[in-house]
């Protein structure tokens, strides 16, 4: 299914005068405080977020899954898919591959039909969490860290091959993580498990394209509930340190303890360059992969605050971070969520636009918290979606992606296309 | 101090053009879903909530405690220091006691004082987890809770004397928080802790004046750090339900373990009738007792989303419950501190107003998650500092209370009144 | 497969010199204390913990499952694997059914057998969680409290149908645990969720034999993410208290938030006499179902040293609690995890038998911590497992439990039976 | 007070027969495992933990302070006090003093006592989380993160001045703790507080003696409740490593996020050479220092595991950390209390002797969970007190510390001698 450009237009129609008003307004009140509505409009439109294929179906817990229909069962599906969000978002430009659930068969054809939706292949994601049909040797204890030398050269292979597949649609990362840990005191040996996976890596890295990326993903727990290899941004840097200098962190919003202040430790890798890639979603209790911004919008302004400072520093050696969203559907329309995702994600990236970076740094040398607290509200408190709106109209989107969405009845189009029963490969 | 009408009116002046533009424009957004702008403005001037007496002084933690200066050290500084602060934000309207630390003397002279401000006084405090100087028993090993009868006695009649305390000035309603409980395994009996508290408090109730309420506030820790006699909601619920109709739970966002629904306790107590007050203040990690709002916003706005479901109903039974900032201010101006906590709390009220609770409903009755959450986002993510400013202006306070704070120097004309190094009661 | 008794004792033979003498020296330091050794392994052998039938196949997360062989597949398999257990350990005497998956044919059949391992039928489980392949309505927006009175009609049913299943076998109390609840702030309605699920469950109670028990579990969160209906102890209290006599509370131990204090709950359920049963596991971040013992067993034993308390108590109104082991088994065999979780169970049970009661009330009357902590870790430190042991033999149990599984090659011999491929349902 | 060696040998002597017997009994257990148990007896004897000074008064809370009687109110007496822990236990011969509350008049007077109590200085403390009455500029915005380089300077001074005690006293390390960190989103530039730190830092190593120690601790809160510069090993690592080979991460086992797997970092840390030092306490909350293994002993014992695995590891490039205890004693008597945590402590150190390490790598080459759980309980269940208590016995210390300090009435004789108000300098 694809939207036709004047249907969209047809449908924002109605809407657009008021958004125009809003929209003066608002560039009027940012005037009045030195801000070019103009300016953000176009960092907004810059922005693109990665969808991975394993978002787009519904996902499940160990208690359960409750699919919906029509969902993509084949990766032509999902590019469809997203390509159907970047239309209605125009901020959903690339995807982000999982194999071996996506292996691409022609891959001339799956990059033209990419590029007929505009998108770009983003991170490709390796897999050695699971067992799959075919697999020789078994994950059950672990991938790169396992004892046993035949198991670790069958996943270090695996991400080699996955690396093959990236280069051939045009990926420039690698993402990697690991469920590798235990989940009973004594069941590993901490110091082996992480000197085996630093081999492992190390023999990745080795095959690692010169223009590529390494991102080592961390957490601390599930689906080992004891320990886990990579247990935290430090272990992660420990072993990007040692490998070399495309090796990178990469942080999920969702994969740390409670009350863990996120936003200084993307401040910390920036620091050193060493944030690669981010993967965001919300959560309440653990790696709930919940809505972008359905429970913490604060955190996470919190976080880009973090961010566009050090994405506008001009001193920053940090590369320009990979985003990718990691949330996983087990209520919602997969594709509903995802474009409230990639909402929340450009509300808080505009709101931390609006910072006065220079009042706050005066306001800190001044040992001034009430006046730094006062520049960090002003900023989120700002209602920022009509630049969000007007990013999308000047980019022939939705203004509303989603009224638009369920005023096309896109799912009932799915599911007449691909049945009710159609499940996508995921979680 | 005082702060003359005119004084605020001069300060508000050049801020007024733009504050009456963007208030008409929010007006007609408002109006186009609609909402009343000046009903909720109406409503928000209503809205007033209750200054601790601790709060004023600059606060501290077992390490150490930098105190500013100006800090008020009689009753009647106290009184004096919210009296400003209602005249800035208008919105500060009534002072809650804290007995020994605020025994009134010449009680009448007290209450005109305070009646010169417009405030009247809330709940009492009572303080049975500091051993005074003049005190016979100690509190090191409880008190309502407390093994030695003599020592139980000591802490009700203290709770007794509040309550008179509280009724010469026109209080209505008496807050027990107890430090009670045990910081070592072993070390309380919690059935027999539970069913001395729950017999010391009927010897409270029973001396309860009948058009008064007696709240049971719970904490899972804290200062004592294994247990806690009322550790939580069930517990202090358990309690007042024991006590009788006039006693209540009330909710404190400080007091709960990590990643606790608050929102969902509020609206089960509210259904119950039983939610008798509440205490504003954020945290990240315990009871930081930080600047309501400053963490968490979104999480505030859903507890309010709930208090305005309760309130809204008419087939409620739960009565209009108190409300009391409890923070502590370690780093901040104390004013500034509550400036910005009261303006935080009327945020997430006015948000919680603009909700539309018969769509909400009716996406509930539809299991449709995504539309009830972009229901409440949509709320939420409206700028309505217009319609607190204008309900400020409509009451003759400050546009910007803050920054009308810092205009007029109150701090430092505190300080030269008082001295730098005047210290106030409390934590 | 059975074990005949000769076996084991074959097996025991050897160790069972080395045995005798550590049980003599641990029979004359407890004389020492007035303890009687006898006594204790007496109610140790009177202690009897249900295996649930989930527990038997190798568990999963949402990221994997990774079975092991020779799982049972059928009811009776399953009543055999619990046999085995018994047989070993001689405290696995009750299994657990949990409807629909263990839904029995021939139940004189079912009963005979269960009776030739020794085994009776403990509580019953309903499944209102998944949707099963034939159910006409689902479940993903909740059960119990579903908006739409058709669904939680259904629901009810299978309750009822659950009880049903459960009188046949001689069963004597269901267990209902639900995962109705939310994953996003708006979600649901938490008081008429309440509502609606207080209602179900009275039409549930009211078709509960006279002679049983109805069992409210809770837990704060998974499968939903942002809520449950029954999030913690005081709404399980709630709903109990107004079902009526024959309701109860069931804690299981991986449902609750960080840090709670698991023991006072234990307690205070206790001290109302309403505290139905017990689910036994173990977890680090949160319901991570692993062995009994393996993470926290310190706190295990404070819980049964409440649970203690309030069994020995001749005033205590509660009745005998309903145990049952509720563990996941990702990595292990999961007869071996189950030998080691009642083994763990056992340990806990017969370190609280050893507190000096009498002495730690004296300690506590005299506001002593350090004597109540004295005496608490004099129990918990003593190695009890001589005495587990002694009612192991005195019950031809075996002394080694997993020593003997071992050598007996069950695993092997389950496997050689029932196939490598043999998956057990469960989740 | 000093005890007279005929005094303890005088009240040992009743007990002294069962303990023969039950360190008989012990030896031949562990005989058959084929360990040796006085090479174990050797270990524990050469265990020492240094006591802090300000462990010896009572502690507090923000809350209040219930002072006992006899508090230390000298630099002597709080010697004098080690000194009797260490004669009843003979486990504490070191004192680790903190400045500027202890600083030494009479260096070699001090050095005489302490030596008459065979005790040594253990690492020296700074203090720059709390304003001293004569000190010229405040820490209330942090100290080596400070935006004032002049507050910095006067902070690293400070801790040059500390080191200078220290080697007058021969000490051989410096341990930093800072409180730096902000309270509230914005306030602090996270970056430029951890480039301040590290080059304040930089400059007191550049001070350290060549033969000493450097510690840089880490806490993720309080007093600071939004953020602390040093907020996990991650960062402690990443300034040590920055800083040179003779700056170590120090692990405080109470500063920690919920849930965090601190033997990992313990693991990690020595596996790359840098654990420095380590301060024990425990905990359910937060930062509570409480007695050492009153809540989690069995973490404690995993800790123990891993420094056992480290320090008995000939490949390790780790130097021998420095033990201290860290708790705080709110409602014991702290020398009861101290008495406990340093049994705690030896407890978990001979458990982690016992266990059996070349099994235990074994099982973990073979991925058996079970197994290498079953080796750590072994271990872990073993009641290794009669090890203790000969290593007290043979070195004439008490067969039972606490039952000896309240048989020779010593806190009655320090309230006699001191006072009853006397009150000790610390937290």
């Amino acid at each position: 299914m694809r939207i036709e450009k004047q249907q969209l237009a047809s449908i924002n129609e109605q809407a657009l005068p008021e958004h125009r008003e809003s929209f003066a307004h608002l560039e009027k009140v940012l005037n009045n405080k030195g801000l070019q509505a103009d300016q953000i409009v176009t960092k907004l439109k810059d922005f693109q977020v990665a969808v991975p294929s394993w978002a787009l179906g519904t996902g499940g817990t160990r208690f359960g899954r409750f699919s919906g229909g029509g969902e993509p069962a084949t990766l032509e599906d999902k590019i469809a898919d997203v390509g159907l969000l970047h239309q209605l978002s125009q901020s959903a430009g690339a995807i982000s591959l999982h194999i071996p659930w996506d292996i691409p068969g022609d891959v001339e054809a799956i990059k033209q039909l990419a590029d007929s939706y505009n998108l770009v292949f983003d991170a490709v994601n390796s897999n050695t969490f699971q067992d799959q049909a075919d697999q020789e040797l078994s994950y059950k204890f672990g991938s790169l860290c396992h004892v046993d030398q035949a198991v670790r050269k069958q996943a270090v292979d695996h991400n080699i091959e996955v690396i093959k597949y990236g280069e051939a649609l045009g990926s420039k990362s690698l993402t990697v993580w690991l469920a590798d840990g235990s989940s009973f005191p004594g069941q590993l040996n901490f110091k082996k498990a992480f000197q085996r996976t630093l081999d492992s890596l190390q023999q990745i890295y080795a095959s690692l394209p010169s223009d590529w990326k390494l991102f080592v993903e961390y957490k601390p727990y599930e689906p080992n509930f004891y320990s886990t290899v990579i247990q935290d941004w430090g272990t992660s840097h420990m072993l990007a340190d040692k490998l070399g200098d495309r090796a990178y962190s990469l942080v999920d919003l969702g994969h740390h303890l409670p009350n863990t202040n996120i936003e200084q430790i993307v401040a910390t890798l920036m620091m050193v360059g060493k944030l690669g890639g981010f993967h965001f979603n919300d959560s309440k209790y653990g790696d709930d992969d919940l809505t972008v911004g359905a429970l913490k919008p604060y955190q996470l302004f919190l976080i880009f605050n973090e961010l566009v400072d050090g994405m506008e520093d001009p001193s920053s050696s940090n590369p320009y971070p990979a985003w990718m969203i990691d949330a996983s559907h087990n209520l919602k329309d997969p594709m509903e969520d995802l474009l409230q995702s990639l909402e929340a994600i450009r509300i808080a990236y505009a709101q931390a636009l609006l910072v006065d970076r220079q009042a706050l740094e005066e306001a800190r040398e001044n040992n001034d918290p009430t006046l730094a607290q006062e520049i960090l509200q002003n900023a989120y408190r700002t209602d920022v979606r009509p630049l969000l709106a007007e990013a999308r109209i000047q980019a022939d989107g939705a203004l509303d992606p989603i009224g638009a969405y369920r005023k096309l009845n896109v799912r009932k189009e799915l599911i007449a296309a691909r049945g009710a029963k159609s499940i996508s490969t995921g979680l």
